[in-house]
């Protein structure tokens, strides 16, 4: 939101200064937030490292979820636009290929070259639970 | 991912009990899971609302992220497809009429018709130091 200074965050946020203080220094250490130096400490900006502005599709699916279930009385406080044709943003998530949106049930969960014997469980799991199909029923 | 009992999920995160009957009361007091009665108390299964299965979508874009960003050593623990093609999913984000996702700078925040004046100057500010311009400037 074009926030960067530290008494910034702390008026626009109306937390405590050493709570404040615990969470950049947390942002910073893995890496989503970069400090830039001044010579003034209480001057000093942070900014969102290249990291930190990926998380911008988690924070549009969450401020949509919150205009469909959390919102005030008046409606939305505010519309994200593409910029260059001030088209109305379309709801975010997964599709299918023809564009329509897939829920949870519209997905299935595959083992990763990551999964541990433990994730393959899971997985096994969950799409006996949310699917009804298991493993060797999936095309 | 399937979970529904206390002792599964107790057992499967791996936190004290008494911060996962918190955890559980605070989504069952902000909708977003429902619980199911039982009658012995230890066998009560929760299970997600609509306006829980609704923030799939957030889970997938933080999912995607944390493979391209918080991966380990194997690669991703799972992938996610389409049930009915088997189709790995694109990644989730806001998307152009042209099917590119869109970035933090190619987006532009609006008054909705819930912002306060203070969300007004928020958001005029956010233009400017995200896009550089200013209200006067945009099409």
């Amino acid at each position: 939101m074009g926030t960067s200074r530290f008494d910034q965050f702390q008026e626009r946020l109306g937390i405590a200064r050493n709570i404040l203080t615990n969470r950049l220094k947390r942002l910073v250490d893995v890496g989503v937030l970069e400090k830039v130096a001044s010579e003034n400490e209480r001057r000093a900006a942070y900014r969102l490292t290249t990291k930190g502005e990926e998380l911008f599709p988690v924070l549009v699916a969450l401020y949509q979820w919150g205009d469909k279930w959390a919102i005030g009385p008046n409606g939305p406080p505010l519309r994200i636009v593409e910029h260059l044709t001030g088209r109305l943003i379309d709801p975010v998530g997964p599709l299918s290929a023809s564009g329509q949106l897939l829920g949870i049930r519209d997905v299935r969960l595959e083992a990763g070259p990551g999964a541990t014997s433990h994730t393959v469980e899971r997985i096994a799991a969950r799409n006996l639970a949310i699917l009804g199909v298991s493993e060797e029923q999936t095309p």
